[in-house]
């Protein structure tokens, strides 16, 4: 049984894998099933973490990387508690871009801070809540590779450690997802669009069907 | 010994405890000796800092109190990395009025969070600096029932609450300076300003005879 009668589901992945179609279509599929569906994202989906936003995007000069991590938890912890709680109290459906697994994975792969802290930090933040279900867009190497080779003649040294980076955040999610494999749904992200939902919609039925309010 | 060639110095009491009047006495005092001393404090003490305190302390509508505990910690990270950090590695003194003690205290006076996971999340964002050496102000009640007193002719509810409030921040203070008794110093703020001073001096002195590079 959840905490809650609503459904709180998070899309994982790198930029590229397709969270924003795929999250797209599974809101419009609910919403035909007569539910109300927030679409929300992070950081700023508050107005306060909009200004927080514009202070770690926009600002001139140096953030100490633990400040930095603290204003994302900042604006987690208010958006969570003032948006996406009372929206699971009433019974919606939350689909979110991004959350606290790609704090940890970034960070992870960034190797400036412990990514466990960062999950510490970021549970705090929210008080504990993890998603019902989170979807991994998994994007390989190869595919990464080709979008790069199809962009550019040839591989530089700041674009071979990019790639390096982008190798890193997938391990790192990969791994969050094997020691969390109930929440988790990892799709491979080179499959065809309505394949990928049709198994997204596949496991949002199951979930609703164990213990949602409209079975 | 210590971590560094610095001495990293804090007040901490009730408002009106005198920490402004005895740190200018001290800071006085250390820099006739020929010491650098930096004088800061939180919230505020660095250009991020300000505009996070202008957040927090002047926006309209409401801020989680999560999201207002880790935008207090993002300032701490920020001014400790950036500002006390090197002063300290400089062999500078600073003397900062209020660190983490007061943000355990007055968020375990306040009830809502719990003063442990405070005390965890101010160290996490400091990298677990912790002062040289806390003087604690410690006023009693009488003593600020006395003040109230003079400014007004009788207690309504909201007075009595604000009093139980404050006897709560005082007894927490007390109860982590027993729980540190080498970092602290703990003074009567009801005594004569120079007896007091004196102390404090004391307690440097010995300080720096045991680690410091000017003994």
């Amino acid at each position: 049984m959840r905490a809650h009668p609503g459904l709180f589901i998070t899309f994982e992945g790198g930029d590229g894998s397709g969270k924003t179609t795929q999250s797209r279509l599974l809101s419009g599929w609910l919403a035909d099933l007569g539910r109300t569906v927030l679409g929300a994202r992070e950081p700023g989906g508050t107005e306060l973490g909009a200004e927080l936003r514009e202070i770690v995007l926009h600002r001139r000069g140096y953030i100490a990387p633990r400040a930095e991590a603290l204003l994302y938890a900042a604006d987690r912890a208010h958006h969570i508690t003032t948006v996406v709680r009372p929206a699971l109290a009433r019974g919606e459906v939350v689909i979110q871009d991004r959350y606290l697994d790609s704090s940890v994975a970034y960070q992870g792969a960034g190797r400036v801070l412990d990514p466990a802290e960062i999950r510490a930090l970021s549970l705090w933040a929210a008080e504990g809540l993890l998603p019902d279900l989170t979807v991994l867009l998994d994007l390989d190497e190869t595919h990464g590779r080709a979008r790069l080779d199809a962009a550019r003649d040839r591989y530089d040294r700041l674009e071979a450690e990019e790639s390096e980076f982008h190798a890193r955040v997938r391990r790192a999610y990969l791994e969050l997802a094997a020691a969390e494999p109930k929440r988790f749904l990892v799709l491979d992200a080179g499959r065809p669009v309505d394949e990928l939902q049709a198994a997204v919609r596949e496991r949002v039925r199951m979930l609703d069907a164990v213990s949602g309010p409209h079975a």
